[in-house]
């Protein structure tokens, strides 16, 4: 008998005729002869509301509070479908992230996983026949405070129960069926991936695919938890995200170099130019951003003709923009520098794929592309698995799909 | 240094604003120089909102899951009245009933408190500055599941903690500011008390005054804890509810014998006219009765001219009137007695006060006054400190008048 963890979001179970739906999938599960752990996160819009409840009382709230408040949409979940399994005739037992034993640290609002106790008690309601409904997004301090985990926080304890119960995979569910080459509704010839690595899944995610959080990947890499993206509305299959190496012992290894073509829209750049050559100035520069918590995407110096000034550039979230324009505007006339020039409609577009940075040919195949495209290359930067372009906001959709096109990824 | 407990309701509590007023008491409190504690309640129409959504997942919910549903409304509630506090500069902490160490016993959605354990954490937490704000209501069973105390269970929380933490008293917060001698709505000249005994509260709250949960009060007897009624929305000092022998010792006694005029008009009266006298027929009645989960007040059983029948009456809350005809018409047939007759507009007039009943002269000044308002009494009760009418339900109000000017009770 396999054990298998599922996990749905808020907008799986928004309301209680989803739950119900949402009930109806697990029974399914649990009848074709396996155990099933449930993670789910707060209904809906609970988690907007309950924050504007709390901005009524006070402007700062206090994270130990406000952890507390937030914990209580999972809770409202666990025991509504919890009562919809009964409803349909199985047992299933609700249990809280404190009765999981599931222990963060003491970060508030923001809090990680530092080990689940409860792994004895969570088989052995398995074994005496229940489904057991875990509350997502929440665990509890070693001093026994509330603390939820954040952003993406439900499918950080989903894959965690995975890995501490050895399930035989942690389903994800979404409104996507899976992992696709692109966004489908840029690149609609999009393929989706039966399987996926996790650095490819990493690259893909960190780029713009919006289907899996970084924090639960890099978690079930660590803890070689299978992953499977699937769909709450469909019964296909989705894609699985598993070890490269796993992929290819098991024969799944799907004939393609470059998995993915992603686009990030959220990109401004920055150039100061005429910058000083002098020691020191650069750090200046990364230190002002770094204090306004912005954090730099690709950052490029060029060496103009003349030897005794540099440019540097560097992207960085679009939105964050208004943080750092007039501290950069300072700095650029401290340090004597010439000119600040800032520009808020860019994006990035990448391509990733294990090994296409030391394959040759892919970096200039990308280029020779985007030209007969007229696509105008603004910076570039590679690492392990991505190579990307920054480019006009508006080149974006041409830009995608002749890479897609390019690269063999068209259905 | 003194230790307060407070307790406020769901409707002292039903919004932010509210929330905030809350915390302005609360910190005039710790302020005054006390250590606080608050119990609170979930806010306004929280549970009902609650109920009404786990009525549309299933019919019958698990009584289990349903007291974790409905225990996140006071989640809420402390989560929010702590921030409240923060904003005014105040500490405070927000602890759950598995936080404090409420253990109950296992009969969810109206479970009773086995124990507080923890009573050196919530000492502590004073020690250290903190308002410690708890939710009401709820506890943990020896298996850790969340259980809810049912109807009232927010004031037993306050009483317990009140007796466990040598609390100076335990203030109860309404909308009313104090226990009165009528209910000012049918006795306009009702006065309020300074001090009322616990019995004598004990036998108000059962014939029908809202202010205190009958639970609540038994608890604070047993453990002798003062209670201090009062209300969330005036400064005046309320009633405080005390053993009688320390009333008296603190010289604090009001001269007045009857100490409260009551009324109940959810009074239904039935009588089974001419009962075969026989052995076991009155129990058969009241199993019947008893079976359909009715609890009566009043019963006579009179002998008429004939000894070969008796009658006997009942009184019994009204809406309970259609769970028994149908039962008692068959019981009727099946005993041979002659008939059956019912009537749902009664209500109950009571007095109260410690010692009336052996106060000669009392019972007898009580009927003269209703006669001479021409107010017919149907039956006749008493008990330790009650003597209670059944009459019409139209001569309510005339009847509670008259006994409340006849016994001096007018301000």
């Amino acid at each position: 008998m396999a054990l298998i963890v599922q996990k749905y979001g808020g907008s799986s179970v928004a309301d209680p005729e989803k739950i119900k739906h949402v009930a109806e999938r697990v029974i399914k599960t649990k009848r074709e002869g396996n155990d099933v752990v449930v993670v789910v996160s707060a209904m809906g819009k609970t988690t907007d509301r309950l924050i504007e409840l709390a901005k009524q009382v006070t402007p700062v709230p206090s994270e130990r509070e406000m952890d507390r408040l937030l914990s209580t949409g999972e809770h409202q979940t666990i025991a509504l479908l919890s009562m919809a399994i009964h409803h349909q005739n199985e047992k299933a037992i609700s249990l809280s992230g404190a009765q999981i034993g599931l222990i963060t640290d003491d970060s508030h609002t923001k809090a990680k996983i530092k080990e689940i106790q409860g792994k004895e008690l969570l088989l052995n309601l398995c074994r005496e026949g229940n489904v057991v409904v875990v509350a997502g997004f929440q665990g509890v301090t070693e001093q026994k405070a509330v603390a939820t985990l954040g952003r993406g926080g439900s499918d950080s304890t989903a894959v965690a129960l995975a890995a501490v119960l050895n399930a035989k995979e942690c389903e994800i569910y979404s409104d996507v069926d899976g992992i696709y080459s692109a966004d489908p509704r840029v690149a609609p010839k999009a393929r989706k991936w039966n399987y996926i690595g996790y650095d490819e899944m990493l690259s893909m995610a960190k780029l713009g695919s919006k289907v899996l959080y970084l924090r639960s990947v890099a978690l079930a890499k660590r803890y070689n938890v299978t992953i499977h993206s699937r769909s709450t509305f469909s019964e296909n299959e989705g894609t699985r995200v598993m070890a490269e190496n796993r992929i290819k012992e098991e024969g799944k290894m799907e004939e393609a170099l470059v998995r993915g073509v992603t686009h990030d829209l959220n990109v401004a750049k920055m150039t100061i130019v005429g910058i000083p050559d002098k020691p020191g100035i650069a750090a200046r520069i990364f230190e002002t951003v770094a204090k306004k918590n912005v954090n730099l995407n690709l950052v490029i110096q060029s060496i103009s003709g003349n030897k005794e000034v540099t440019d540097i550039s560097f992207t960085f979230p679009r939105t964050d923009l208004p943080k750092i324009v007039e501290p950069m505007k300072e700095l650029t006339s401290e340090i004597g520098a010439q000119d600040l020039i800032y520009d808020a409609d860019y994006a990035a577009v990448s391509i990733v794929g294990l090994g296409i940075v030391d394959t040759p040919g892919v970096t200039a195949k990308m280029f020779r592309c985007l030209a007969n495209e007229n696509v105008n290359i603004a910076m570039i930067g590679t690492s392990d698995l991505t190579i990307t372009c920054v480019v006009k906001e508006d080149n974006v959709k041409k830009a995608v799909a002749a890479l897609h096109k390019e690269f063999d990824l068209d259905q």
